[in-house]
């Protein structure tokens, strides 16, 4: 039990780690543990609109597991490619880390949900993808493109990384992807394709 | 698609609902959002300790959906018994609200896990509200018992509250009724038994 609440206790950091992406009705930056919360919601609601059926308890471990790393290496913006791949050894260290901290069955299994998750070989791992890349599109169409104008993300950058929805929550993608076109004649982008979005920081 | 996506960008609110309790890690208090997800950590990484078995994806959907109400009724001490009877019907109707976003068969669904996590019924809704209780208790235990201090809430109050969870999940209540006698000795608790809660929100 002491090793759970050691855990349990080391993971509220999550709330303390910032997004780039701001919440809908607030003037502010969504935290990793209010956006875990997000996704499992979008889950539970958007499953049946899968392409293909998955086993939902899974998914919603893998959500609620998957950002937990961040709490030693940090959010780092979608569109940052640079960010992203030095990031994972950092991600790694942290898995080992703050899993490490559960005995070593349970430790086992969260690596192995956060594996899954990072791997996104499986359904349940893609739905899981699609979803946290669905929720921060779904939030900056809401707010202006608030973090896209910021970080000067342009509309092809939007759809190269997240059309890959299409083949996971079909309807999803069609809405977004509307969204998308409306939000580029409404300047919700950034101006250059050629801007470092690392800059923007 | 439209009712779900309604439904999500509505719900983004309960990052804005501020409870009384402070995070562990940080100088402020916590949101209804990020305590629904530490809530579902909490759910997977205890549900072995439970004393009767749960069915898992049920416990998590109950857990991710049953603060949404408060986006309209708000949030409330869990020590003060007249505010948070007040607050039941304003929860009803912000069940109907909320829920009602979705299509009809979804928004039964989801009502109906609600109605479960309140009526405390089944294996599923105590280990929740077991869940829902501790993580409060946890987090005070942690920071001094920072809330039970501002609001004039004595030992006698946590223990008669909490102790059900003895029941649910034994070694969790273990752990925290030896923290709550040592927060005792430690000055974590209101100084009288006579103090109304309300006062001091």
């Amino acid at each position: 039990m002491l090793e759970a609440l050691t855990f349990l206790h080391e993971s509220d950091r999550l709330k303390g780690i910032l997004r780039k992406t701001r919440t809908i009705h607030e003037d502010r930056l969504e935290n990793s543990a209010e956006h875990s919360w997000h996704l499992c919601l979008m889950a539970i609601t958007l499953a049946p609109m899968a392409a293909h059926p998955v086993n939902l308890e899974r998914v919603l471990k893998m959500l609620i597991l998957h950002d937990i790393v961040e709490i030693d290496a940090g959010d780092c913006l979608a569109y940052d490619e640079v960010g992203r791949k030095a990031k994972q050894a950092l991600e790694v260290q942290a898995a080992e880390r703050i899993f490490g901290l559960l005995p070593e069955d349970q430790a086992r299994e969260f690596r192995e949900l956060w594996d899954e998750f990072e791997s996104q070989a499986t359904p349940e791992a893609l739905f899981c993808a699609a979803l946290d890349r669905a929720q921060p599109v779904l939030a900056n169409l809401a707010t202006g493109g608030h973090a896209w104008v910021e970080h000067g993300v342009t509309y092809e950058q939007v759809v190269a990384r997240n059309q890959f929805i299409g083949q996971v929550i079909p309807q999803l993608w069609d809405h977004i992807s509307a969204g998308l076109e409306k939000g580029r004649e409404s300047g919700y982008f950034g101006v250059s394709a050629k801007h470092d979005p690392r800059r923007g920081q």
